[in-house]
């Protein structure tokens, strides 16, 4: 008898602006091809390089607005005057085929998917150092220095929430960081609640 | 400044006899060599192959009897006739140093560590089915088929204890299992109540 597929794993990750988190994504994903990375909605207009469909889907905010009146979402949030969202639907589907679905979202989305998925594993991603922090969003020369000083404000106020996230990251070396992110998904398979089904007469 | 060190994790293996359990050991050790494996004491007589103070420290009755009334155990528990069981000090201080300490017990120690050290980490090792797990006691020739029986039967016992462990790791390729459970390793590395000194201003 074959035993019964596991359902896949809902893992959310977090992280401050500028620590890196499409990098280590991207690393992990290279090595793990049979993670579903869920697209999030998003209102803000894509920064240089990022395309539609692939880093987000770009609406608008009257189509966003829409979305949240048909319950189309997992969780949204409203962060720095845009919204963000994760629709439900295509998650539900995919963990049900066993595959394991990847969020990135922050702190007030993770909190309402920690809510409704218990089993949800959350991950937050920090620098080596708020320094190092603010080196990266420099380095990045895509933000004016307000803005920049309003990103390591936030990050500020989104390290309170780390309590709730039942693993952290640090990315000094992306592969480190992916690797971990890695090794917690194998070990997050290897639950025996969520093995129960290879274990016979029991 | 330098991050005050992870005190280190504890870690107790169970699964039942003729699962591979040595096998997978050595294994991770052998990518792992960072891991304190802690050899427990025992009165039972030893193997074709082991060796004092690598597989147990094989001791007397009397010498046992001993340990048990001056309190040296972590646990200690009485399976077919014979006591097993767990120094406490030389574990301690392995742990406050930072690193991994790695306890090869069966399911009634298990429970006692558990209920002494809640944050230790619990492993079963299962073999792919019974019939696999006989195939491969009788493979070993170093029992008769009365105390083979006697395994197996003790087995199914086991195998009631499973959900108490945190984690289910099926032994049909050594190298899956090891890795598995090193992963495991790098997960609970991970937790965030373990990482909390890498915060900066929380």
């Amino acid at each position: 008898m074959m035993p019964k597929k596991q359902r896949g794993q809902l893992i959310v990750l977090s992280g401050p602006s500028g620590v890196g988190k499409s990098t280590v994504i991207a690393e992990l994903l290279s090595e793990r091809q049979d993670i579903y990375f869920s697209v999030s909605f998003t209102t803000r207009k894509p920064r240089v390089g990022e395309e539609d469909g692939v880093n987000y889907n770009f609406v608008s905010r009257e189509t966003f607005e829409g979305m949240i009146d048909r319950g189309e979402f997992l969780e949204y949030a409203k962060y720095v005057d845009n919204y963000y969202g994760t629709s439900l639907k295509v998650i539900e589907e995919k963990m049900e085929e066993g595959i394991d679905v990847l969020l990135d979202i922050e702190v007030q989305g993770a909190a309402k998917v920690k809510e409704r998925c218990p089993d949800a594993v959350l991950i937050f991603i920090i620098p080596p150092s708020f320094e190092e922090l603010s080196r990266r969003l420099h380095g990045r020369h895509t933000d004016d220095e307000a803005v920049i000083e309003g990103r390591l404000k936030k990050a500020r106020e989104e390290y309170n929430q780390i309590p709730n996230y039942d693993f952290l990251v640090v990315n000094d070396k992306v592969s480190v960081a992916a690797g971990e992110i890695r090794a917690i998904l194998v070990a997050e398979g290897c639950r025996t609640k969520n093995r129960m089904n290879l274990v016979e007469g029991v």
